[in-house]
């Protein structure tokens, strides 16, 4: 029976985890280099490297299993923790998500519908990817990209050149420029027997990279059944253990994938207070080999994040079915720093309490009431 | 602004304080002479007595507001904290619960009805206070008598000697035995600034002087407005802030003042799951000078209590609106390991999950419909 949990990293997903595996009785470790890791505060931390091999051979003795709360883990701290420990994930689904163009690839020979894309390893690739893929596309490294990061738009020719200052020391990839009506990512979680769950849809809002806004269910039926078939292929495919996120575009009622996430996901945070089970048990509850609970709706929810504050009203604002988390993290520019969930019966109450809500985070004028029509 | 919270004592209500004050962004300090209190693995554990003075110093610098999870914590300890950090509840209303006598007398004097009682000191007085209360009477520990400990009921004149023999040692109280048609509890949270929030009364069984089962909502709007009015008695006589749960005896359309305790409370243990906003967090709210959340149902709500040990089929049994909450307590006889909260849309569901719940445990027997119904 598995007692403690092992967490390569201590950001808020591992310190979601672990409030969520705490009434169920589990422990927690979490390896992570930044001193200040806020998920240490509920379990030991181990402060180091990821290169580290006596501190992974630590966390892989004093956990019966091991997981991820991100998935640029080095390759090679991976298998080390797994030549003598559970590892859920499986280190392949990791190494996987880490290369743009190996997903591709994978998705591809998955029949996973993508966006066109080419590598890219030089000026001449470069050229030859724009012209097969035609203007706008992206510019992205293969590695190390997230929030954004590590990505450049190409609208016109000229633009070209700056994308290559900008990203030419890396390998990189260059993608279609989806036009899309929408963003929405599907969450599932696969037991180690099989057993799979799905929540429902969730339609996401980014600005400037970041994931602003998620609001659940949005569906139509062919929709939901349409991205839960898209994410079973690639659980089905890496014989996967615990929570798995895939983003997608929806452009005239297709859906592209875009990318998956081997781990609970931004976009699955309402599922704590609006999802029968959350992401976060039912990715403990796989990778612990226990049976999974529903993903179903208990409500209509819309989550904000909040990013480079905790506005100082957060606390102070107590309103029927809003919860607020806040990750105990240092304020800096951009940081996602918490979370509020608002939830109602309805779509119509939805949409007046995130109005309200929005107000009390200043956060009104970026509040797309389009988006919460879509449900 | 609050960013500390000390507790003195380290149990599962300290434990489920934390778990509720983590997303909140709040720090938790705890003072526990256990070595292995369960709320440990979710802040600093100080190990050390109630009247070790620099561990209480110690616990006063760290917490920016210290308050309980037990209301057995020496007089001098609370005091002593008191005198250089926030304490709430007040240390007064902690002495007042700590005595039998001088909580009944408190009571009367606020004309909130109570059993009628005697204290007792000597066999003389035992012998006089059993003449005038009549028979059936149960003696009482004014002191740290709690889950039914320090307690013995006197049916028969018989009984007297042997009750005296086990309890004579003590400074005791004498009490009308109430032969109740039910048990309830109302719990209420008050804010610094007087605001005062109710839950819904809950009906409680014990097995053997150990709460069992609490039951909610279990009301008559009349019930509940005359539980409201007597706790607010108590809260403003108090000049309470936190949580308080007030235990009562129903009979003949009457409520009866048993004790009431300056925490929140195994009977709202429901409200984690089946009101808009906990005990757990109206506590914090309360205690850390924020507004309270109502303490309305969400859902009809059962708890079974899990005693002794965890049935080792709890956390594989997954089933909708059901929550396991495992305290992480080495196993021993009656001592409380968990909870599970069924909760349902409706009476009907809660009395058929409760029953597929109770299988579960093997609780089938102590489960008496009769509550459930009572709703």
């Amino acid at each position: 029976m598995i007692k403690t949990v092992g967490i390569l990293g201590g950001g808020q997903l591992a310190r979601m985890l672990a409030q969520a595996g705490r009434p169920m009785g589990l422990e927690f470790v979490f390896l992570d280099p930044a001193e200040d890791a806020c998920a240490g505060e509920l379990g030991e931390h181990i402060r180091a490297e990821w290169d580290d091999e006596s501190a992974l051979k630590k966390l892989a003795q004093l956990a019966d299993v091991v997981t991820f709360d991100f998935e640029n883990v080095p390759e090679k701290a991976a298998s080390l923790i797994a030549a003598s420990c559970l590892v859920y994930p499986p280190p392949g689904a990791l190494f996987a998500s880490q290369d743009r163009l190996r997903e591709k690839e994978m998705m591809q020979a998955m029949e996973v519908p993508v966006a066109s894309y080419y590598a890219v390893s030089s000026r001449p690739d470069l050229v030859t990817a724009v012209e097969k893929i035609g203007l706008p596309c992206v510019l992205k490294t293969r590695r190390f990209g997230y929030d954004g990061k590590g990505q450049v738009i190409i609208r016109f020719q000229e633009d070209m050149e700056r994308a290559w200052q900008m990203l030419g020391d890396h390998e990189l990839i260059c993608e279609e420029f989806v036009s899309f009506d929408a963003e929405c990512s599907i969450i599932a979680a696969r037991g180690q027997d099989g057993q799979t769950v799905f929540w429902p849809l969730t339609r996401n809002l980014h600005r400037e990279g970041i994931l602003a806004i998620s609001v659940a269910p949005f569906f139509t039926r062919q929709l939901q059944s349409g991205a839960e078939a898209l994410i079973l292929k690639l659980l089905d495919h890496l014989r996967y253990t615990g929570v798995m996120a895939l983003e997608l575009f929806l452009k005239e009622d297709q859906l592209i994938a875009n990318e998956f996430a081997p781990r609970v996901h931004n976009s699955g945070h309402w599922t704590s207070n609006g999802a029968h089970t959350s992401q976060f048990e039912n990715h403990l509850r796989a990778i612990c080999g226990l049976p999974l609970g529903t993903g179903e709706s208990r409500l209509k929810a819309l989550m904000f994040n909040l990013l480079g504050q905790m506005p100082g009203s957060a606390m102070q604002a107590v309103m029927e079915g809003v919860y607020w988390h806040d990750y105990h993290k240092a304020a800096r520019v951009g940081r996602k720093l918490g979370h509020v969930t608002v939830t109602a019966e309805s779509e119509v109450e939805l949409r007046a309490k995130a109005v309200q809500v929005a107000s009390v985070l200043g956060l009104a004028a970026e509040l797309n009431l389009e988006a919460v029509t879509c449900l």
